[in-house]
């Protein structure tokens, strides 16, 4: 009756940094007893610049049997933690969701619009928490967002240590630092494996405390005689709190612009995680009438999205809030590789307009990550000791220097796992063997739905953002006879106004193609194509490209 | 019946860096019930350069209440923790010691040539031990040399964490790391003080693990086509074991030079902590006729010191071991402040015999120091989070300097508390106050003996040390009579080949002074008095300069 094993899988996060969904499973003999899930995140995938907002964990391997899951246990409020739970909650059967006071408020007011209402407790530290034959404890750790933790997750097969997105803070600005007694004692009492964040794991030394970013606030508010602006994260709350506090200080009304930084810090604020004087407490309008001294800003848009209200500001779309001379703009988080392209035009539009931009390349202590660096990812190791470790939340990249620190520790190689997305594991007393991998595919959301980005859309958005996009217009009229030369038009491909002559020779091609034909245009279909082709070969010709070609009529 | 309280009296270490100890005073109510000495060290004064080769504690305070002390702990084997034990071991009335392997070890060698014969205790760890009311428990840590612990004293006034040098090595090249569970129990269950080091109080970041020197061993080894010779503190058993490491994969001889760095391997070697193959251990000898790149020599003489083994062998004074072109000399220990031009002037010395000299100026992870940084610092207050914190083990800028870093960790100041040498604090249950001040002086010991070097030799050092001598020497024949021209001779005054006028007219100075008298010189005392003090004025009005100044006759 004692052949206890645990099966270990992760739906996502373990080399994709985000999308973290992870199952643990604990088996008696062959019979699954009891499921408990850790985490439900949303994940940015390469191909988010073709219009895919975010990916959603793939719970295919759970659909028969969410019977047995105890429970959904979330480490954390960033989205890649829980961004997922609006939308696969009833899909896993409504699982009870533990997490921490902040967390639960986060999914609470995330699920508000999916009309779906889970039954979320918030959890108390140093407490064992049961479900099913799984043990659970949580340990309050330090990150980027308060009330992140750690869980330590116990089985008749041997006890694990999940522990997702940390630094080892030793001076947080708000909120405890780890709870060493707790992690050290859960080494102490034996593990057979800790899954540790790696996404730090190629930084040397330890990681910043968040706490140096608020005296960088200070003294730069201090310098700054116009209206000072502050872009970051909108989950990450201490950093807004640590803005806010300087605002205080220096009696500036604090307005928070963009639709996520005003949900999360309303939401901070209620449970007194924001403290901020009614006073101060300003609104977009109030920006066009009070001085510029007396304004900070704390906007949404630090990587450049498209539309964001940084953005607009930058684009003088925002009738309330004009960039001038005196004014500066903090750039509290670095650009997510990708985004680099983005962010730096935002920080050239904002300086051309007069304001003094600072951001980390040129100011360090703005931004401390969230993350451990190499020391604290060691410390963690050493603080639990167990036998096998598992590296999450980074790359394949970060898995590799991962398991080279362990090695320097002692460790053997074989001892520290490197899984892919949906590469299993069994966990038995003492030992640790891999299972048969889990399918797993990405499933799309934009903004219009779930999952209906198909493969091919996705081509055309890859082809869109490397070569460009050409769109040649043929005018018909009702008898579909050309009445007027076909207008070219294209984005991302050469510019335009220096290519006068290769567009008018684009044109001059289809009318050479279309004329010899008919007068009337029969089957638009063919036409279109054809059309198409004969542009793609042109262009390639021309200019070595192959932009996406599309041709469209128009009756007139 | 419960009215206990400690007494924590500082009997040197608290700011001088050396001449560590620390003597814990139980009372119920007003009586002393029971003591407990922590550490018996030597100390390096400024007076150093004086020929005053170290001082010790002062133990008068002790001296009518031996019978109370209960034990004596020893935290590692450095001399400044364990140096002043022959010289106060029978005064202290003989207590029983209780220390490591590797410090048992090293005490034991050191009590052999004075002829007392301590009763040494090597402890377990995760034990406790009774020592009247006292309760200690043995925590290993790190540090530059194995087998350092801090220490766990519990007493019905409250616990104390005694933790003096340390640093906390993820990696130690051997030997366990730091035994965090002990060190975050020890907080768990409560602590009243925690007694720090705070040597590293200046210092960013965590201090490098002392496994990065290995590698730069192996590293520069491998480049070095003729001998390879390191110099370190004899003490640093790691480091010395990491070279010989390095060595033995080369297979070059290791040969031991120096007195200190001989006795201290000897005894590693015998408890196993320096395995060495018999083939490669080798005699100073050897170095004449075995091939340079088969050659490692680990040298006592880091600090520059005057008649040391590297000394020898800069100034061409070992016949065995003459510095070629394609020897390569690593310092592998940085300066200690104010030993610098000794230890430059060595550098000069052996770069211009050909060796290539390297040092920590120019080349990083070549040591590492054995002292936490300030976050080294931080995590062992995070770890026991006591109500009072007491730096030790540094001076007073690093005790304010870690002053800084407990109020960045939320400490009020008046909670950390700052003594001087001799100045005392009363614990009580929950409580610290201000003791009265136990008077100490400095002892001194030099070659000759213990105490017997008083203020006016060393004020006499002192003018030699920075102003230099003058000796002038009268030679008279059996009646008195001065029979040739005085010689002067000196030394750090001014440079006597350029000043060939000076020292005649100072000459015949003295012969103008002596010859009128008297033909026969009846007073010597009187006349060397007398002839000293012109001189003394001659120069002074000459140079501006005050030398001491030496009178002495020769008969001939």
């Amino acid at each position: 009756m004692e052949n206890f094993k645990v099966r270990f899988v992760p739906l996502g996060g373990v080399v994709g940094v985000t999308k973290n969904m992870y199952v643990y499973e604990l088996y008696q003999g062959d019979v699954l007893q009891d499921i408990l899930l850790v985490d439900c995140g949303i994940g940015f995938p390469q191909e988010k610049e073709l219009g895919v907002d975010f990916v959603i964990p793939d719970i295919s391997y759970l659909v028969d049997k969410v019977d047995k899951i105890r429970g959904l246990l979330l480490t954390h409020g960033h989205e890649d933690h829980i961004g997922a739970v609006p939308y696969l909650y009833d899909k896993l059967g409504k699982p009870q969701i533990f997490t921490s006071k902040l967390t639960a408020m986060f999914v609470a007011n995330k699920v508000k619009e999916f009309a779906i209402s889970p039954d979320i407790t918030v959890v108390q530290y140093g407490k064992d928490y049961s479900f099913g034959g799984f043990q659970a404890r949580f340990i309050p750790v330090t990150h980027s967002i308060p009330d992140t933790m750690h869980i330590l997750i116990k089985t008749p097969a041997g006890s694990f240590y999940h522990g997702p997105d940390y630094k080892l803070d030793l001076t947080p600005p708000y909120g405890s630092p780890p709870d060493f007694y707790e992690i050290v004692k859960a080494g102490k009492d034996g593990l057979l494996c800790v899954m540790s964040d790696a996404l730090g794991a190629e930084r040397d030394g330890l990681t910043l405390s968040e706490s140096i970013v608020g005296q960088t606030f200070e003294d730069e508010m201090r310098k700054t005689k116009g209206k000072f602006i502050m872009t970051t994260f909108s989950s990450n709350i201490s950093r807004i709190r640590q803005c806010c506090e300087a605002a205080i200080k220096f009696n500036r009304s604090i307005i928070f612009l963009g639709r996520s930084m005003r949900e999360n810090t309303r939401l901070s604020s209620e449970i007194g995680y924001l403290p901020i004087p009614e006073s101060l407490m300003g609104k977009e309008e109030d920006a066009a009438r009070l001085p510029p001294n007396k304004i900070c800003l704390i906007v949404a848009g630090s990587q450049g999205q498209y539309d964001s209200a940084l953005y607009k500001i930058a684009r003088k779309q925002n009738k309330n809030i004009r960039i001038k001379s005196g004014d500066k703009v903090i750039f509290s988080s670095d650009p997510i590789p990708g985004n680099e392209n983005e962010v730096y035009a935002l920080i050239e539009e904002l300086s051309l307009q007069g304001a003094e931009v600072i951001y980390s390349d040129i100011q360090e202590q703005l931004h401390a990550s969230g993350h451990g660096s190499r020391e604290d990812l060691k410390f963690l190791m050493r603080f639990t000791h167990p036998k096998y470790l598992l590296p999450i939340g980074g790359n394949i990249r970060h898995q590799r220097e991962y398991q080279k620190l362990a090695v320097d520790l002692g460790y053997s190689k074989e001892n520290v796992l490197l899984l892919n997305e949906g590469e299993t594991m069994w966990f038995m007393k003492n030992d640790a063997e891999a299972g048969e991998t889990v399918e797993t595919k990405n499933i799309y959301v934009d903004a219009y739905g779930v999952g209906d980005v198909g493969n091919v859309v996705l081509r055309d958005r890859k082809t869109l953002s490397s070569e460009g996009m050409v769109v040649a217009l043929i005018i018909v009229d009702g008898r579909g006879a050309m009445v007027a030369r076909p207008r070219i038009l294209s984005r991302g491909f050469v510019f335009e106004k220096n290519e006068d002559a290769l567009y008018e020779d684009a044109a001059k091609l289809i009318e050479k193609t279309i004329r010899p034909n008919t007068e009337r245009i029969l089957d638009m279909t063919a036409l279109k194509r054809e059309t198409a082709k004969i542009l793609e070969n042109f262009f390639y010709e021309a200019r070595g490209r192959r932009p996406l070609v599309v041709v469209d009529t128009i009756e007139v």
